[in-house]
């Protein structure tokens, strides 16, 4: 069996010329506000890809930097500004914040309405309910992918394997939710799950989302399974060499094995920052009244 | 295999005389205000119960009747000026709404500190999170009787069965929380999956949310599973007489088979209104900084 390898690529093209069309009729461009706090290496990529993203789509946007030994006072303070500020639609604090700064008392001070990376708990509550308005970037960018290579999810029984709010949960909920993209059966695996290969290997569809670099082989998958590799952790790269990428599944151990896989790097990765320019053009169109 | 019967009384006056004790120690009541609108049968009944245990402990508490063509801006008036009566410590808008409102729409309104049915966007959302702070009042209910009893939930596998944000999605994100109390392996199946007794067959715990009178039997339940039935589905009784209460389980057929099973009426369903009773008591602490 060729195993289909799911790009990230092609998918993300698809979601950006798409975004493209409906900017080209806006009445204006978005804005996105981007709030760092301390210097973490993997944050400042993925800043500055946002930054890129933004650029070429004509967005608005700002980036806010601060110490790490900043207040919670002052972030508050830049939270309300933004909040109040008429150009800003869309409000994306980088986590993870520096220790000794709580993330929930910022993210729930963000006006939920500009709540671009869906972590306020309205937002997420409202997923929950069954009426999503922003839903967090990397659990739609992995809808939107598998969308893109026609990978059906209804009746399907998906297992996730991690809990975190920003990938297992909300994914969860997601692909559990009534209607076109969910109807699945999904099963919730996590650290305190006993036997996980019990439990992947039943599923037509494994979520790796747990962040332990190449934890998932071919005893987690059964033959012929899709898998959605969601991690991203650093390896020590070959003496005096760079680092490497690697993702929660042995990719190598899926050739052959899996009937479709997505790469680390190259999967759901390049879906998140796509996802957040959706999220922010959709944020725009609720505050101009277009939707 | 003799099977347990878990009643729901003894542990709800476990809950209520842990509550009583707590109560006598209290600066002041607790506040709760109903609202209802039109004239459900049913929820004539859960009302009376509520207001029986609201004045079991001393309880204040109010309701406000409508009648079924109420408009929604009478209604939020009504919400509005409980929001902002320091008396009222908990508001509870008693569900289903007549057709023509939206229950969004009035729940979303509810100060979120207030909600003690917890179907607020931001409270459903803080349970997404981790960080729950008004729990629906059934799954609260289910996990109150499960531990009243030592069933243990950690790495065990549950299925649950239906998708409603009252029971099934919300006690699927509540078990499957890090931590005491949560920490299973979780499956939601519901009306899109495909073979359901192949999901719930392989279970440690079966809880049935789905609203079909009798539809789970030995099929679906392994012999010494734990059943939590949480159906409440009248049909009719013999020629000339009263309405039969069934659950969503076929009771009869878990006897010497299931390890245990809860029955309907008087298992879950009398968890519900004294876990009303406690969110009530926790909205007043929070309320009065007690917490």
């Amino acid at each position: 069996m060729q195993t289909l390898i799911l790009r990230g690529e092609p998918a993300r093209e698809e979601a950006m010329a798409k975004l493209r069309a409906k900017l080209s009729a806006a009445p204006r461009a978005p804005g996105l506000a981007v709030v760092v706090v301390g210097e973490d290496p993997a944050s400042a990529v993925y800043v500055r890809n946002k930054t890129k993203a933004c650029e070429a789509l004509g967005y608005r946007h700002q980036t806010h930097r601060f110490p790490a030994e900043t207040s919670e006072a002052e972030l508050l303070a830049c939270v309300a500004g933004l909040n109040a500020d008429p150009g800003v639609d869309g409000i994306l604090v980088q986590l993870p914040l520096p220790p000794g700064l709580q993330a929930e008392r910022i993210l729930g001070a963000l006006d939920p309405l500009k709540d671009v990376d869906g972590f306020h708990p309205e937002n997420l509550g409202l997923l929950v309910s069954g009426h999503p308005r922003c839903v967090p970037c990397t659990p739609r960018g992995v809808l939107r992918l598998l969308q893109h290579y026609d990978v059906p999810l209804a009746g399907r029984r998906v297992a996730v394997v991690g809990r975190s709010v920003i990938v297992g949960r909300t994914l969860a909920l997601l692909l559990s939710l009534k209607g076109k993209g969910g109807d699945a059966t999904v099963v919730m695996c996590h650290s305190a799950t006993p036997d996980l290969a019990a439990e992947t290997s039943r599923a037509d569809i494994v979520v790796a989302a747990m962040g332990r670099a190449r934890a998932l082989d071919r005893r987690h998958v059964r033959r012929g399974a899709v898998v959605v590799d969601v991690g991203i952790n650093r390896l020590p790269g070959p003496a005096g060499g760079a680092s490497l990428l690697a993702g929660d599944v042995d990719t190598a151990a899926m050739q052959d094995w899996a009937a479709a896989c997505t790469p680390v790097p190259g999967g759901v990765g390049l879906m998140t920052v796509a996802m957040l320019m959706q999220n922010t053009w959709e944020a725009m169109c609720r505050r101009e009244g277009l939707v």
